[in-house]
């Protein structure tokens, strides 16, 4: 994203998480100076910050913002009111790995501290919400230096859903290549799926894009394979949820027919990874469950009118899960992974 | 449709056009009584009344409407007004092929009749246009008797778009072997693509097939592949907006994308086309031009709020083309054909 632009940082004071408020994109660019622990936790909760790396970053934070706030000098009284405060963040999206993670991490610092004073402890407590946020500029940074190898400039890129920096920090994992690379110089040619129902790429992808100065167009999620079919399309980007040891990835509902096309048409299909997304107790893909979700999504949401009738029954399904055998490669941290994947993921990290 | 609903009619007393306004389907069922020349034109033009089967038919029975207003009794006087009134409502949608057809038969009747008075020539008249309706219900019955050699009891059917009752009479194309077979005791479990941008699946096909009776659940054309994926679909059913001499088929855009997947999950996928709507003359789907539409379908229209930034530019093709290899079977009035489709296509209709 170009500098006017950023999703999650501390404040310059270090008396404040700083975000951009994502629940009114693409309609209003605003920024929230969060101070308070009820705040940092709302925004969290109303997913005003999203993505799993961005609220982990945004929680570190939150922690380091918290600690400055407490009025004991003493160390068992500062441990007990972080401990208090860590739990209560960690309540803000009970299911988020990330911001759990980053909450232990934090309260780790002042647990292997024992008797230093709230003076002593705070610098420690900074340096360790920048590492949890520099962890992951440099995670998306490997993951987008990986994926410059596998385009060149001029490519067409199909997106689907939103895994660019509003949802981790500077490049984001399934854009990150598509923002690095316009930094370096490469002119791509974007074309968005809105992906419904919540119209992440719409909202987010082709604001953020848009924002970075990049050439980006917005298709309904129907016109993909025209696309394809017209040759405008040189490889298809996709984050991910969660991987299975065998490659069967878990993605945004929709994921799965870009796969689908793009495997009839011979379009290159590229998964971006964080080596933390991939679950190697999970075999395969008939594993993970599917999130089913409120049809409401699909009929009222967003819309100035009902699109379908109340009695009308709905099949909502948050994810799909695309097939190994489909996916030409998955892009990680560590490097690039190819078919079969249950040898070369384990070759990578196990 | 179950008799409560019916797209197009000529009233009881034949002095108007009735039809069920579709612009404010699915939230309000509203009919409305057309008489004037300029009510019956207005309907044409903003689509109340809609789909070239059922445009055509509203165009005969306006006609007649309106030949019964003609104050001359005197031949070359009526046949001066009707010829105005044919070129006026023949202007309300230039590009719609049944309604030019429809306005010429009901000129015909006029012009092979010389020297006969307006009594004379009102009952030919209303016997025309009561034939152009009829036909299309023929027609759009043996389809539908055809579709329904393809599929058995309690199958999960995927439709994309709308190419029901609504677009026609009585059973429609696309949608009529599920209406026939509900008569007839059928019970399928359909899927309805909500068919963005336009929205044609949720308001009318979910909302026609609700009142039918039928297991109707509507889903965003991103699960399509998920369903087929998960065994619910046993055959997609498309209607088409032109066939080429060999099979390659123009439909709403979307419709590609679902014959990719269904040609993927070996799951049968099949056009229903009246043969009105295929165009010998063109050679294959590369010579069909695709139309390409407002970006503002996409953003603005239906929502409540623009959902990408005006500056964000759109590709919204209204149609693509399935190639004819991933087409199961073109199922006509006058039969089914099967690939390779330039021969059997032949053999059924030259």
């Amino acid at each position: 994203m170009n500098e006017k632009l950023f999703t999650v940082r501390l404040s310059e004071d270090g008396g404040a998480v700083e975000i951009i408020d994502q629940t009114l994109l693409p309609n209003t660019i605003k920024y929230l100076r969060l101070e308070k622990a009820e705040d940092i936790w709302e925004a969290i909760f109303s997913l005003r910050v999203r993505g799993a790396p961005a609220i982990g970053v945004a929680a570190g934070f939150g922690m380091y913002v918290l600690a400055q706030q407490i009025s004991d000098e003493d160390y068992d009284a500062f441990l007990g009111e972080m401990e208090r405060i860590g739990a209560y963040l960690d309540s803000s999206r009970p299911t988020a790995v990330n911001l759990s993670f980053a909450v232990k991490r934090m309260l780790a610092v002042v647990h292997n501290h024992t008797g230093l004073v709230k003076s002593q402890l705070l610098p420690l407590l900074k340096a360790e919400c920048m590492a949890v946020y520099n962890e992951d500029r440099a995670m998306c940074r490997a993951i987008s230096e990986n994926g410059l190898t596998l385009v060149k400039n001029g490519d067409g890129i199909l997106t689907h859903c939103n895994a660019g920096a509003l949802a981790a920090t500077e490049y984001g994992t399934g854009l990150g290549t598509l923002l690095l690379g316009k930094e370096l110089g490469y002119e791509f040619k974007v074309f968005t799926d809105e992906t419904r129902p919540l119209l992440q790429g719409a909202r987010l992808t082709s604001f953020e894009l848009n924002h970075a100065g990049i050439d980006v167009t917005l298709i309904c999620d129907n016109a993909a394979s025209l696309l394809m079919k017209q040759g405008k399309i040189n490889a298809c980007f996709v984050g991910c949820d969660r991987v299975a040891a065998n490659g069967d990835t878990a993605n945004k509902i929709g994921t799965r027919s870009v796969a689908v096309n793009a495997k009839y048409h011979g379009v290159p299909f590229y998964v971006f990874c964080p080596s933390s997304t991939i679950d190697f107790s999970c075999r395969s893909g008939d594993d993970i469950v599917i999130e089913e979700r409120s049809g409401d999504e699909i009929k009222t949401m967003f819309f100035e009118k009902p699109v379908a009738e109340a009695e009308v029954k709905c099949f909502n399904p948050a994810f799909d899960v695309t097939d190994a055998e489909l996916i030409t490669a998955i892009i990680t941290e560590k490097g690039i992974a190819r078919y079969p994947y249950t040898e070369s993921l384990a070759k990578l990290f196990l």
